[in-house]
């Protein structure tokens, strides 16, 4: 019998939970090794680091495979397990597959540069004992406006930013989007109406609720 | 006859070279088709911003199809051709591109972050009439050597970042190298010997050297 896969990380991670969320869309069952990450600092100590010399979580090891980086483990995941659970790739169309990669990439380069700064400020900086920076905040949500003026045109073409089809293009973005739908600045996401019905429709998929209720950066 | 793919951007564009540097490497003919970038800034018109909706250089036609973002334009290269030039995704073996992703993934998430803002400031604010940020500059050298750091010893264990061959993961890096390398921090590069060797080597491939004449910024 295959070995399970392991998934090292702790469930409030946003990047463990976008490996975890493909995991599930996938079908493919997992072990959460839970890292010690804030009184230990597991991940930045020898051991974790031989795993992921840039001492982040997740990491994924299957077999005598060790991976890292959330976005490249899913394209594993869902690579190596392309006959079950959501195609998340569209691996049967080439023209398909590079639309998921394009839209993957825009959020990799666009949408991750402009939120990740408001996440950082408002939710992380306050959990290690930071005041967080309004003008970043501020700076980031003009960028985050002019990226989601770019998505509700596209969500008037297409279902999902890939095209009509939900992918790893969608699922990137959820646990950013979850994040940042607890800030007071939620709105700049609901005064966009595709963008609104494309969050609701994603964050509604059985594989992002098994995630979500562990994302707990924020809550009282 | 299949059409010529048509690329979009200009010589100087790192992120243009990236996509050139692919299309060489894999021995597609292509056509560049110069963007007016500095006068008539055609890529924040609507003719250009209905190819790619945020305004950026290149975008690939391949007859219908138009891409955005050089690395999903990369991916798709390195997928159509797969039996031509250069394999640059180790299509055979799952273990090797999961390798490819996850360090092509460090390129845009640890690399990427930390070396361009040093490139913006040194190279492209004078070329806007802004003054750089010294600041700025040597925060990120503080940043970019822990990421070299990492690479020291990746270095050590493979001849390239993913294994012991040339892909993507390397490709990806090199425009910005090669502009880095024009700044007065190259020393930050050549202190590494295993990151100095893999620079030599990568850079003196046949592909680089047809595009790195055209790269520009910087030039008296």
């Amino acid at each position: 019998m295959a070995q399970k896969l392991r998934l090292h990380g702790i469930p409030m991670s946003s990047c463990a939970a976008r490996s975890m969320i493909c995991l599930h869309e996938k079908g493919v069952e997992f072990e959460l090794v839970l890292v010690d990450f804030f009184v230990a600092v597991e991940h930045k100590q020898p051991p974790f680091l031989s795993k992921n010399p840039f001492g982040q979580i997740p990491v994924l090891e299957d077999g005598n495979l060790t991976l890292f980086e959330s976005r490249a483990i899913n394209e594993y995941v869902s690579n190596k397990f392309k006959d079950q659970g959501t195609d998340l790739i569209r691996h049967d169309s080439l023209e398909e597959s590079a639309l998921v990669k394009v839209w993957a990439e825009v959020e990799s380069h666009q949408f991750h540069p402009a939120i990740y700064p408001i996440f950082y400020q408002h939710l992380l900086a306050p959990l290690y004992g930071k005041s967080s920076n309004q003008a970043i905040i501020d700076e980031h949500l003009e960028k985050l406006r002019m990226v989601l003026d770019v998505y509700e045109d596209r969500l008037g073409q297409t279902k999902y930013l890939a095209g009509d089809f939900y992918s790893l293009a969608d699922l990137h973005h959820m646990p950013m989007m979850f994040y940042f739908m607890k800030t007071p600045w939620g709105h700049v996401v609901n005064e966009r109406p595709r963008v609104k019905a494309w969050w609701e429709d994603i964050s509604s998929r059985d594989a992002f609720k098994k995630v979500a209720g562990g994302m707990t950066i924020g809550d009282k």
